[in-house]
């Protein structure tokens, strides 16, 4: 069934967990309201990102679940939707803090996922996760979960794909370039070929705005499966915007390229490894 | 040193090997004269692409060293250039028909790959290569040769960059598509991501025209190592055109992508295998 999804860009301040949840809380609404049914939002949504020490850092992190999960099952369940989001999360089973991502469906939480490919300073703040990363079953699909950098790493793409995700989604904070809703920007470029070389729409939902001398691109991006672009923001600024696109029915995944072509099974590990 | 580099987009001919190479020559001679010092034609440039049987393909191929190495190798030595260039082999060491690209410099042959991913029916004209793809040491610098299909495996890139290549070259025919010179394909998308993710230039040159309802997309590209595209067709059409770009000094190799993050070093095959 075509799946209508949200990329949401938001501008989470430091400090202010308050406020950032009810900005996620209301972008939430606007895309469930619009009729979005997966609804990706992006990394570190609920606490902002250049924390200045283990102080700022240990007070931007909440349990799973807890708080925002609570907020955000209430509207999936009032959408009959599914939320990818990521924030800063206390970890209850040791790890200190984690730089994690959420699947969260009408009943509650359904996955964790915490960053395997940590960016910058966030090795500082977060330890790694060590778990290969899920593909979630929920209500509107088989949905794989990643994290900004991790988008770096094709074996990443990969392995969601391999085991059966139907749209990879990647809350993000793409640093350290300029704002870009429609210029043809690199990290465009990165997601549309992790799309194209799995065959796997890719949902990419970024932040805007900028902190302590860091600023982020502000990519909200829906791409279908063969790497075309269906969703990217329609404002070239610096603000909030949610993205709507309706992807195509994704079952079954298709790795035929022409009758001679499977992406998948034309891997040459005997020559390559891997 | 900067290197001055031309991506050449020909028009092929069906059964016209003289022609065909007549053409790779005045094409050569123009981009040398503009300063070219690396040059690279498209895969299968001596012979066409859609052969009709055996005997076709047949009459396609030459050996290596052959007519046309010997004419690309006096031009290199004309213009202190190498060129890396595609056609059809027949393999004198056995295996048959290849489909090959060649580094050929002043003094002759350098290296000679044969394509590992083979692309719709070619797997009925040529037998697939099956050694690791060839990082040659040429006066230019070292250069890693594919072509075409071969881009679409990430692994592929990697083979070449992590065994120290400085430019990655592509001899393709990319088949399918409608003819992009200045649209945003996605085939540019992953060109540009197969550079960001290795942080080493790439350069495909492609064919144009059409034969026997196949067309293909005239992509002629060249593009730095963080992926940003340097040059590509002036014309949005389907006629031969040589893209010229001096990609900056390509020594040394540099993964590191912030004071924390290496592209390279980030990766956790503990995790995700390979």
């Amino acid at each position: 069934m075509p799946l209508t999804t949200a990329s949401v860009r938001l501008h989470p301040r430091l400090g202010d967990p308050a406020g950032n949840l009810a900005a996620s809380v209301a972008a939430i609404e606007a895309a469930g309201e619009a009729g979005a049914r997966l609804i990706v939002l992006p990394e570190l949504c609920t606490s902002g990102y250049c924390f200045a020490d283990d102080a700022e850092a240990d007070a931007a992190c909440q349990p799973i679940p807890g708080p925002a999960t609570e907020a955000w099952t209430a509207l999936a369940r009032r959408f009959d939707a599914v939320i990818v989001a990521g924030l800063a999360e206390r970890d209850a089973d040791g790890g200190g803090r984690r730089n994690s991502a959420v699947a969260v469906g009408p009943d509650g939480v359904l996955a964790v996922y915490r960053k395997v490919h940590l960016w910058g300073r966030e090795c500082e703040w977060f330890a790694p996760g060590d778990e290969t990363p899920p593909v979630v079953v929920t209500p509107v699909g088989r949905i794989g979960i990643g994290v900004c950098y991790d988008l770096w790493f094709p074996e990443f793409w990969r392995s969601l794909a391999d085991h059966g995700a139907e749209v990879l989604a990647f809350p993000s904070n793409l640093t350290d370039a300029p704002p870009i809703a429609t210029a043809d920007h690199v990290y465009t470029a990165v997601a549309r070929t992790a799309a194209h070389l799995t065959r796997v729409p890719v949902v990419v939902a970024d932040r805007c705005g900028s902190e302590r001398g860091t600023t982020w691109v502000g990519l909200a991006l829906i791409v279908d499966g063969e790497g075309g672009v269906i969703g990217r923001p329609a404002r070239d600024d610096d603000s909030p915007e949610t993205v709507l696109a309706t992807l195509p029915d994704p079952a079954p995944r298709t790795t035929d390229l022409s009758p001679w072509n499977d992406v998948v099974g034309d891997r040459r590990p005997d020559v390559l490894g891997g």
